[in-house]
């Protein structure tokens, strides 16, 4: 047996849950109300996945129970419930490798952690989520220097700036309109003649352009980067009938969607279907038994993409998990919500 | 057509929401943001079903993003979501009469109103509930004067009061523990020795004992109420064994669970099974068409009776019923949760 040690102690656990987004979150207070004890592992130097790295700031309207909570406070409040049950968070690693079976899993990340556990949970949203880069020419370069950015963090490091704002649909609208009174210029550019946003952006929009603060460019695509050494000195646009126009901008945003790329999760012999793994409604069990998955990343008839349905889906997993862990006690849960209801019992 | 034509025009609408408890109310929330107008029906006078009659300021733990949320504030936060649709709301009348079919459903509610709608969905939790009542003779009479009494709705009414509490799950000892610095006496009687609570309550309640404050009387059955005209004298306990004892209170609390009743649901010839609604996961629709159920009065296999799945299938139900009011109309559902995303359209 001595061979087949590791040279590093495993991490032993009931439940890896690959994920670190509000679903996971959900998941392993779910798994820590069950006394399952479970492990947060995520690419991200940060818990929150998308809403923290991509959203912070957006108001969500759809959590029931909440109004309106931004991205940040939703997963500041996620973070905040389970704070008492002290979950290991391995974060900035991937989980580069899965093998084993229910009951038995191996997972190890790319910073070496291995790590055993009795169930695996997958939330790993929309996978190793990224922008769309457009095909351009020496597009690293000008992304090195900041010249083009993806996200907008910080709405102040824009004053100023002669800004293209690339890409047709919500979020280029609402960052031209977030943007127009600080920057010096902004162009919207977009392929196609028509814009797609709500009624009342698309509104706000004709009114910044006829007041001059924003000026539409359609309908061209992006071309070629000017400038050198990162710097950028303008950015050619180009029609389908290859007319062409030079705009004098320092400063590139395309928001053209998320690529989604399951990464190394692909590579571990699940079935998956157009970046989604197919599970069994109301356990989130996929087709390899003892293996989960929950929120975005999870497929099945009728599935809904919303932060609600995860929650959901977490609480799910984590009973179905429950009998592997302890296979001989039946499952006596307390509901929180049914505490204060007279007692069941006389 | 004038003979079919009633007395009073009725309230069209697209979805009737039978109940108004958290469930139904997410699920109004659901409905307004696919724009389906709907209705709540509900038999109780305010909103909130069971968290606001029975347990409005006892904290909830497994909301999703909140780490401690009363029945009270929970509700009050799912009013202000829903506050912007102004959505009408029928109290204080249950619904007695559904008939029709899938998108032509009339109602009829027992103060008289006539709703017409596409779509039903009954999210009517553990139907008309109340408490579990002791079998003991007069006990009506005791009722009506106060001095028994199934809910402690103001714990200030029982200061120097002579307390029997009766029951032996966490409703009993949670009860007796909040009212044994106020009362003059408690006991807490229970049937069988051992009573079953969070370790942590039991523990508190043994040192009550131990200090005096607290009276168990175990293992005694309430057998009669002595006094007359409503005023409580004695309280009269009986083993299996036929050994009596009387207790000199003056007030009687009775912790022995919720009765659930469908009560009129049950004869509208739906598919019932143990006073819940089999429905189709993932949509949760009856097997009547155009019908459907959600939160504790819906089952499905490997159903968790969590308001957080209450949620979870009112968004579920509100989805499968757009096509049902909109035929023709494809969904084009933008969600709330991904509007800050960058711009899926390029």
């Amino acid at each position: 047996m001595t061979a087949d040690t590791p040279s590093t102690d495993p991490l032993v656990t009931d439940v890896a849950i690959v994920g670190a987004g509000p679903t996971a979150l959900f998941a392993a207070f779910e798994c820590s109300m069950l006394k399952l004890r479970c492990v947060l592992v995520d690419a991200l130097a940060e818990i929150g996945g998308q809403c923290a790295a991509l959203y912070p700031e957006k108001p969500i309207y759809d959590i029931p129970a909440h109004p309106a909570i931004t991205g940040g406070d939703l997963i500041a409040a996620l973070d905040q419930q389970i704070a008492p049950f002290a979950i290991p968070r391995l974060l900035g690693q991937r989980v580069e490798t899965l093998t084993g079976h229910r009951g038995a899993f191996a997972l190890g990340t790319s910073a070496g952690t291995q790590i055993r556990a009795a169930a695996v949970i997958i939330a790993a949203g929309a996978g190793a989520f990224g922008p769309n880069r457009p095909p351009l020419d020496g597009l690293d370069g000008f992304e090195a220097s900041g010249a083009v950015q993806y996200y907008v963090r910080r709405r102040t490091d824009f004053a100023g700036r002669r800004i293209v704002i690339a890409g047709g649909g919500d979020s280029a609208l609402d960052w031209a309109l977030a943007l127009k009174d600080i920057a010096a210029k902004i162009w919207l550019v977009h392929r196609r003649p028509r814009f797609r946003g709500a009624p009342e952006t698309l509104s706000q929009i004709d009114a910044a352009c006829a007041r001059g603060e924003i000026e539409k460019v359609t309908p061209f695509q992006l071309a070629r980067l000017h400038g050198t050494d990162g710097a950028l000195s303008g950015v050619e646009l180009a029609t389908l009938e290859g007319e062409t126009r030079v705009l004098d901008a320092d400063c590139l945003l395309p928001f053209f969607g998320l690529s989604t790329d399951l990464g190394p999760i692909a590579g571990w012999g699940l079935d998956t279907h157009r970046n989604t793994i197919p599970v069994t409604p109301s356990t989130c069990e996929s087709s390899t038994p003892g293996l989960f998955a929950i929120g975005d990343v999870a497929t099945y008839p009728g599935k809904l993409k919303l932060i609600l349905q995860g929650f959901s889906e977490g609480a799910m997993a984590a009973h179905a998990i429950h009998p592997i862990v302890h296979p001989d006690t039946a499952l006596h849960f307390e509901y929180s919500t049914s505490k204060g209801v007279p007692g069941s019992d006389h």
